[in-house]
């Protein structure tokens, strides 16, 4: 018996999220489907994270047990063939790739291990484009409009460290022992790189083609709670829109109060995009 | 009773092609159901192309006579806030948009008064990009490749002027009564701009976030046989495989035999862009 570790990538929009669900089609659902006809026995994954219904992965990971008799380094090859297999059409390409498989040690589990996360939300405030619509979020309706770069940045500053962030937790989620977490690192960025850097040393940061009317937000931390990333990024939306102060979040992490916040952003500008160990 | 003109951009890859069918989903379909339900009476479109299941749109024409009532220049808004509220759940932003309504001539007919047509054609020689599937064609089964542009692009001028494109037409369409047809501009461009330009001088040309690894076929022409531009791509796709010369184009063009030319590119890379009148 081997233990293995998955990396993933999935585009999120046509699925009902990670988890395996009865009568909706889920990522985790598809491919533990597709792996357990392909390697002919009962594949379960344990997944990091619990995506919602339209959000994205680039780096997801998924551990689990299996006896397959294949080397391991040609593992994501042959799933990523059969996950093109399970698509309709000769055409279509998959929604989901596998990146990376490899083995771990015995024990090794994808979500009780994972000492942190880092999300990306990609916010648009140009006007709409049909072919962005399931990739970035279209503040504004969609409308032309400016967002304050640095406001928002300056807000996002204010998250980090060890806080209780009672305030930025949406009702249904599971239940958790505890708001606080640990945010390492949070920063909004202009299309194409860091603010205020120099055009020339801007590099690409978008996963699907970031746009000059794009901007991301990058957020790390030792974990998050129910929707916890897309209030943070509808409050830094509401900030960059000069609806609100960036010295709000402080009075806002201090109310503990999920008034207190702005609005969930939708899910489909967010992308879970590396998981640390 | 007066005679409109409507601009329409469209993500085909939830489609089932412009045309309506009884039992698909089909973009023709699609309008038909929501504005007859939005102006409380039957209204037809004559669309100016019958796109593939899996093409896109940035300008599909479709003319139509109504009595609305409603001034013009709110048509394009009241559409596509019906549009918008036919998809399900709150945030999804319509596959389809409405760019331009406009009053025209009485006896104007978006087909048969067509002049001509553009159509681009994304290909990736990159990687494989998840979130791209739909919106390119990956070469080589995804594995990154070059591409030869300045063969791709001599080839493409070849194509130019009046001529018989017998062999690149597919079987299966609507029976033609002479294949000749008169292609005003086909050229090959890297992502960014015009091959060859300085960099500084380069503008976007793809519509969903042209990136380094794309490069773009445009062509425009009196009209298309039956997936020709598809056709074309293929074939320049050899060229630039280093499968075939860029002067093998004549010969294919000489042979009117579609077994001469190459493969058929798929639909989901190219975009009707533009339509002459």
């Amino acid at each position: 018996m081997s233990n293995y570790l998955l990396t993933i990538a999935y585009d999120g929009s046509g699925f009902h999220g990670w988890q395996r669900q009865p009568s909706e089609k889920t990522v985790q659902g598809h491919l533990e489907t597709t792996f357990s006809r392909l390697f002919n026995r009962d594949i379960k994954l344990n997944g990091t994270s619990r995506t919602d219904a339209g959000v994205h992965a680039l780096g997801q990971r998924a551990s689990f047990d299996a006896d397959l008799g294949i080397p391991t380094e040609r593992l994501a090859r042959v799933m990523n063939n059969a996950l093109c297999g399970c698509e309709e059409g000769g055409f279509a390409l998959s929604p989901v790739r596998i990146i990376k498989a490899e083995e771990v040690p015995e024990g090794f589990h994808a979500r009780f291990d994972c000492k942190g996360k880092k999300y990306i939300y990609r916010i648009s405030c140009g006007e709409i484009d049909i072919f962005r619509r399931n990739y970035v979020y279209h503040v504004n309706d969609g409308k032309p409009c400016i967002l304050d770069v640095d406001a928002m940045n300056e807000a996002a500053g204010l998250l980090k460290g060890t806080q209780d962030f009672k305030s930025f937790e949406a009702a249904g989620g599971t239940p958790r022992e505890s708001t606080v977490r640990t945010i390492f690192q949070a920063k909004v960025m202009a299309a194409g790189g860091e603010i205020n850097a120099p055009a020339a040393e801007r590099k690409p940061t978008a996963p699907a083609g970031g746009r000059d009317d794009e901007i991301v937000l990058e957020i790390s931390g030792d974990g998050f709670l129910y929707n916890m990333v897309r209030i943070i990024t509808g409050t830094l939306v509401e900030v960059g829109l000069g609806k609100r102060r960036p010295d709000e979040i402080k009075k806002i992490i201090e109310a503990k109060d999920r008034a207190a916040a702005g609005h969930t952003a939708p899910p489909y500008g967010l992308y879970l995009k590396e998981v640390y160990y």
